[in-house]
This record gives C-alpha cells, sequence and structure tokens, in this order.
C-alpha cells in the first residue's frame, strides 16, 4: 500500500473564493476528495479521463453532465463518465465526497 | 449515461444479520454502495479484482488490509488495491460509503 494512502486528510485548498478542497485519501489508482461549497459556490464546467463518483455529504446541488441537470442532495450520489462535460453549483452550499479513478495527479502538484 | 445512474438509491440487500447495503449509483465502470453495520456488524476477509474507496459516514471501523489493520472513523476514508485481501467490524455500528472500479456486476444481480 503506498504511504499516501492513510486516513489523515490533506490541507485544505482553496480553489476560488468559495469552493475548497482537501484529499483525504489516495493511491495511483483512486483518489478521495472531500469538496466544500459556501452557498453560490460554483464549480464551471470541465472534463476529465479520470471516472468521478460524487457523493453529496451535506446541502444540495445542481449537477450538470453533458448537459443534463439533476439536483442531488444529502445522501445521493452520481457517476461522471470519462471525459464527460461536467458543471456543479450549490445555491446554499455543501459538502461533497469525491472519488476519482485513476488518482487526480494534477491535484497533488502545488 | 447509463439510466442506472440515477440519484435515487436502490433496495437494500440484508448481507447478513449485522450488516446491509444499497446501490447508490452505478455505471459499468463505477458504483456507489451504501453498507451500514450494527453494533458487532463484521465483513469477513475476502478481494477482488476492483478498486474499492471506504468513506466513514458515520461511526468507527477496524479495517484491514493485507493483515494491516487500523481504525477508521467518520470523515475518514481508505482505498482498497485491486485484489487486496480487507476485512471490516465495527464494534458500535455505523455506515461506509464505498466506491467501486468497475462496478460490483455480483451486486447486481439477486
Amino acid at each position: 500500500m503506498s504511504n499516501a494512502n492513510t486516513n489523515a486528510a490533506g490541507d485544505w485548498t482553496q480553489v476560488d473564493p468559495k469552493v475548497r478542497r482537501r484529499i483525504l485519501s489516495h493511491t495511483p489508482e483512486m483518489m478521495v476528495v472531500e469538496v466544500e461549497f459556501a452557498p453560490g459556490g460554483y464549480g464551471p464546467p470541465h472534463a476529465h479521463p479520470h471516472l468521478q463518483s460524487t457523493y453529496v455529504k451535506s446541502g444540495s446541488f445542481d449537477f450538470t453532465i453533458e448537459g443534463e441537470m439533476r439536483t442531488i442532495r444529502e445522501g445521493d450520489s452520481i457517476i461522471v463518465p470519462s471525459n464527460a462535460v461536467h458543471s456543479c453549483e450549490s445555491a446554499g452550499g455543501g459538502g461533497l465526497i469525491d472519488v476519482f479513478s485513476p488518482a487526480r495527479e494534477d491535484f497533488l502538484t502545488p
């Protein structure tokens, strides 16, 4: 097992004034990331080859994948296929647990 | 996107008297599964080729991977490499959010 696969959460990275993330655990093949949105937080459309699942830890999110929007709430989850364009906004704020496979190496580089 | 990738949780499957699971979302490539342990619940050692991440939604778990035990608590996560033997027990009970890649097809067959 990689040393990086610990249960000690990493430091928060402020993505923008309303969104921050921290890595919870990772190996080269998989990565668990917590993302917090302040009210009005918005993740603009983007895509990556990594598979992604998103689990709603708290709050409510309007999550759009390839133009299809659905509202996901605490306890819901959704899967983003490889290279699918997706975006996310949270009017009231909340927290997500994202899992990527393979790991988002770009999140490891400061 | 597969029709199965909805935010409607599936029915609970009772794994044994103290452990139950339900599928939250899935595509062929990835699957999100909620697992609930009653106090004393135990998942005996097993292995599968699928990558797995485990996020602790509530409670505390003694999680053993390839003979290495660590206690993970609410908000912690851990990654199980492909084919690694792992087991899990929860003295006090709790809930996990497991993500598998690819999907656990064996969970889809009644």
